[in-house]
């Protein structure tokens, strides 16, 4: 099948849990299992009489994708020819199917479902990403590196502070999707114009017990169809949860430079190129790029899906039956990835100690300042003498402890002692652990929201 | 001045109360308010001597625009700019200016500062509109007009079920603005890689000291800088809000067709058109559709900032400087605008009734399958048959009504009376009260939280 | 198959053609095509003995894309499996396979061959269209019916003049389709960082020897791959063509309005809704403007795969797998449904006349203006004159010439005839019929100039 | 003034060149200068007795901002309070002023004169920047340095070989900017719906005197508007070019790297950090990777005013007046950083040779591949044997040379003279020169190209 395939969330990216959920068959037995929920909830609200739902349970199986099809092709209309293939496995037990409804109360509350199942899936990885981060952030909590702004070498760090700062990014990201699907996960069962007028004064009956069956909440008013406010609320959250991803994974492809490498992607049996043996490349760390790049993109579309004209136009449907499932599939291939990254990956702590002291001691110099400081010099004047001798070290080829501990200008303010401890590099962490472990802490806080949520 | 500028949020769009906060000069003195504070919290920690900030708080009033401008043209910095200002126009005072504090400590702290004014000021905006819809869906929510899809005629609706739904659409946008604000106002206190290092054991101190001054909550860990997702979820959650609101401009230009009539903007004095005499254009609607396209792009910007390098790189520095201001003062001129709008609409209840009326009955097709289903036809065969009944009332141009009348195969099903209920728009409007009232409840019930929230 | 496919370009959207080009099996035959010319390719220049490319020849058509896919898996390397794959199944004559290539000699040689033939296909289709938009532009060149502005009655135009627009505007995408084929239909020889180290000083027979039996133009330098612009202006181009078939969509969608209804969509047995049974929606040029907001938002992924680091890195690949296929299968759904509404277009010249007078003739205040302005007033004054005039008759229900002819300001400057002429529609089409026939023309010059390019 | 801006195109990017055209003041002025050509061209074509525009001219100089400003503050029409505007200060010669044109005919005209100027200062400056990039190319044509795809080491370059590929990337832009600008910078003039009713039979008269006049060409037809698949074109070369000087900014940026520093931006006397007195940081080049994304971002709003309504709507008309002078205010940063970054740079040939060594040999190993199969091993188990040897050199931290050398299986092939040429550096660079010199001549042709058309 796959030689036949177009698009890469066919066969090459996302897992299979996640392409089972928008597979078209699935996405067909969901809206089946809509339409049969909605004859349960016309029964009970006594507007039909009882025993057709039951019924209908037992012939719906037998409905192929195919028929459906063809009946489409026909109609130009999916959910009409759905209708007409429950009425032609059904018969009379079809008879109230549909009623009162518009095919967005049957489309959008499929799209519910399959979004939460998806999200389901999406956070249990996420939460398995923050877990590993965790694990990081503790192991490597004192292993020393250098602190890298512009890509230049500023203060020192440790990697587990590294790793704490995207522990806390994810973190965020979770927050963040919870807060997405109290928004989007949510039915709609509302008829053509979103009036109920279908049912008479029962609507709100039907409403309610077709979204407790299906343990929904329900939006509190849609026009024919739900808001779309919430489909791009949530493409935004997973794109900026993508290009977190990218931005770990720019860690590494940089770290893992030869004249680097201070991390490295384990590359196990994988070749780096057609024509270059040496090869060893971080195309795991590569492929999260060009992948946030298009969730990024599809922000675009799912923000334009929003003015809908009137009680509601088509024009998102074609969009969405792109960005809904392309969504998740790369999402899903990019919490995969970054995963198979963080567990794989290979560390050098020595190689961070070796570029840590490559500016031979140079990147103390805030330190230094802050002594001088202390004792009496102005801050902006104690940054223009210790830029200077940053310059003389450089210009000399000396090591910074040397050429300031000769400064007589320095030696008026600090001892030999007071600069040997300034400059040293374990000396001058500040909170990180401290930082480390409330990160930790605000992480655990989170999962247990979530967890609390996901057992609603 | 207007005469030299460009860019038209500095003349055309957006209030002056948001201007203010985004002018040069404010963003200045906010950024000087973080300097002081940040001394302030020294002093409170005991890392340097009291005295200092109190001091400083009456020098640095007297620092000029222009001199910071001047510092940052040779120095090519500038926070290093504003840092010798200080030290210019407060001498010793200044001593322990931005002791321990990297430049994006003070930068990112003052962003937050500005974002939280201008999310107050967007959010009164917000406010405002969210009553002005509660108002209109209350007023006309019996008013009959003709829902469309597909902008077909679809079932009877009433003027104040759609206010209800932009209602609802903005209450959720309202509650989307509380959940980022969240998230976004956090400020940045740790210096150059986030270790907080200059501070040695007193980070934790000198940094909720600085929060509790600015009332602001911090961020848990950062690197150099605040962690960029914050900004990208608040522009997605700002052009969200701009293409809501493009949504009801779509609205208003559709229903003012000459054709259609049924709302139009007030146009006062207005010109339509510098050649045709006769025009009245609906221009703030048109603008909004404008400016949402302008919102939905800077989302691309934002998340691309997310993936910064290591510790940070700059690349976020120049696009922010556009982004956030340009986002806040068109969002701002989108809310005034559509507020306008809503205010001055003008109102044509007997046009919606012709309207209505044009299709000479066959809108309510639904209605009429319904009931035959009820009597015990399958629903999809009632379908068939109105369907066919529908084109004979089209082809022979007769009211619906006269042509189901007359059907043998319907009268089996119905009496003349029910019949006649079934095709009366009034009685097909179903929960249309109660689901506007729902509507208004649930506002209410956010703008309860936001007041609560506001108060903190 | 379709039934566990989840992308729509699988099944739905574009034609066998275009899904025919970007199949797996087709992109990998390009793929072998573009190795075994190579080995052609060293032969002819002397680097190899003669005979290898044609014993390839007969054994590379035993190789399945499962055997590829299955060395892919452990090689983790699409490029290098496929020189394995060529090897197993040719031993001895694949012993110069590759030679002196990278990957991306092979893969970006492909995605320009594939690219070229999927043009062919969006070029044949734009020709398509714009040959029936001149035929409609032509038929319909006197038929009557009001120029709309801001969605406001403007001047009078013909049917046949808004269609010319159209043409115009299709013309020039086919122009600019053109002028980036030049750019981007380039193969890429030149080894692992585009030096043709390989080849030592063969490398420009070896390239123009490829090229030539390609029939394609070669990049004039590169890294290891071709520059990525080619790419972002492909997408690009094609997102304007996609654009302005949504505004032809509109155009339907709106002028089928049923207050309006003008053009309607033709529907055959298409079903409108599944539980309105009266209604006949614009389906087809709904998923217009949805496909386009699509392919505006592929721009985004194409251009951010520019900034590639050196000499490459990998981050376009995983982008370039969705951009490329779905950016042409989507295109081609837009111009096979756009070519589709316009084969089955229905016009209602009468509904247009009807329309046209639906203003009582204020819609020829300019003309009057004019006039007015020709026997001496100021265009200005005439302006505001006519302006009161227009309101006159809104106000009193009156026909515009009615209120005009009384009026004795009026009657100072025009007689009663030059009045009746002045506000005659037919009088005031200006050029339209030359505007027509001069658009006409410049399609006829674009679609010869195409010609030439394509007998190269 | 600046200290109450808010954009930065007023105070911080862009140059005063630049800025001069896109001035509100230089807007009106082409604005005035477009009606004032108008009156021209109806005098010319006898429309109107002649003298009006010569005394017009000398009037319309005094028209001041402040007071169409005030016009288009009652009328809130921007071209019928300049229409105004020139009646007040030119009385009778302002009878004609706007006579059969419409608003759009001012605009777009305007636009196109203004987009043209803008051009030039692109093109000049782009130029400026080809023009560095040959002589870099040429002065460095032999400087050995190691090419590097995904960020790892792959076979030799020269530094003037990677400029040569940025010479060919900008003058790919300088091509298609030649290309767009045919399609863009083209006048309007035709009146409120395109068919130039207002003068008769002497509309192609007008038109074609008017566009004389302005040296403009023209389009072939229009609506009210010009079609603006012209100014998405535009948009997206320019975020293409953007995109492109990002790429080069992250050259420098990642080759400025502590352990790799091979370039280095000049830094002058800049400050690199407020806090680290140490730090030198590429802050230029970071600057072009933040406008670029501001830059792609804005392609999306060009795209999503293709699709305007029937004869046109309003809603480009807010977009265009951010989009059309921040476009060109932030490309001409961009090029302005890009030409100060070259001339300042730092080239330090001797860390290129020292990274190039890094890896001892092994990124030779195509090499040696290559010469095996020539000398009878099949490509791809030369390619494992290499593959072989390049872990065993790295595993027993050897030279290359060494562990081929003494390898048996190899010396069945090769001689250790044969070893030594393959592993040679400077022999292994193919093509490299011929390349730069086809570069250079490629982009002397473009320029040829651009100077031609500029003369007409």
């Amino acid at each position: 099948m796959s030689a036949l395939s177009l698009c890469p969330i066919e066969f090459r990216y996302g897992s299979d849990e996640m392409r089972k959920i928008f597979k078209r068959e699935n996405i067909l037995a969901r809206m089946i299992e809509v339409e049969v929920t909605l004859v349960k909830s016309l029964e009970e609200c006594g507007l039909i009489p009882r025993g057709y739902s039951v019924s209908l349970e037992s012939c719906v199986h037998s409905i192929k994708l195919e028929e459906v099809d063809s009946y489409e092709k026909s109609l130009g209309h999916d959910v009409m020819a759905l209708v007409i293939a429950i009425a032609d496995a059904c018969g009379e037990s079809a008879r109230f199917v549909h009623y009162g409804a518009t095919s967005n109360d049957i489309i959008d509350t499929a799209w519910a479902l399959l979004i939460r199942d998806a999200l389901r899936v999406v956070e249990s990885k996420l939460i398995e990403l923050i877990n590993l981060l965790t694990k990081l952030s503790e192991e490597y909590s004192d292993t020393l590196m250098v602190g890298r702004t512009h890509a230049q070498h500023a203060l020192p760090i440790t990697l587990g502070f590294k790793f704490a700062n995207y522990l806390y990014e994810f973190t965020r990201s979770l927050e963040r999707l919870m807060s997405v699907e109290s928004r989007i996960v949510r039915g709609k069962m509302a008829g053509a114009v979103g009036t109920m007028a279908g049912w008479g004064d029962k609507g709100f009956c039907v409403e309610s017990s077709f979204m407790r069956e299906l343990n929904l909440g329900s939006h509190v008013i849609t026009t024919q169809v739900s808001p779309r406010d919430g489909v791009a609320e949530l493409v935004n959250a997973l794109a900026i949860l993508a290009s977190q991803a990218e931005r770990l994974g720019i860690e590494v492809r940089e770290l893992m430079r030869p004249e680097i490498m201070e991390l490295a992607e384990g590359v196990e049996g994988r070749v780096g190129s057609s024509t270059m043996p040496h090869k060893e490349n971080p195309v795991l760390s590569e492929k999260l790029a060009g992948l946030a790049r298009l969730m990024r993109s599809l922000t675009i579309t799912a923000l334009e899906d929003i003015p809908l004209w009137h009680e509601r136009d088509l024009s998102n449907s074609s969009a969405e039956r792109f960005l809904i499932p392309h969504s998740f599939l790369v999402i899903d291939e990019v919490l995969n990835t970054l995963i198979k990254i963080l567990e794989n990956l290979r560390i050098y702590p020595e190689r961070m100690m070796n570029n840590l002291k490559l500016s031979r001691g140079t990147n103390m110099s805030e330190a230094l300042v802050l002594r001088l400081t202390d004792k009496g010099m102005l801050r902006h004047e104690a940054y223009k003498l210790v830029r200077e001798l940053v310059s003389k070290a450089i210009n000399e080829n000396k090591d910074f402890l040397t050429v300031v501990s000769e400064d007589p200008r320095i030696l008026k303010y600090l001892t030999k002692e007071e600069i040997n401890e300034a400059l040293n590099y374990r000396k001058y962490l500040g909170m990180h652990k401290a930082l480390i472990e409330r990160t930790i802490k605000y992480a655990n806080e989170v999962l247990k929201q979530h967890s609390l949520l996901s057992q609603k």
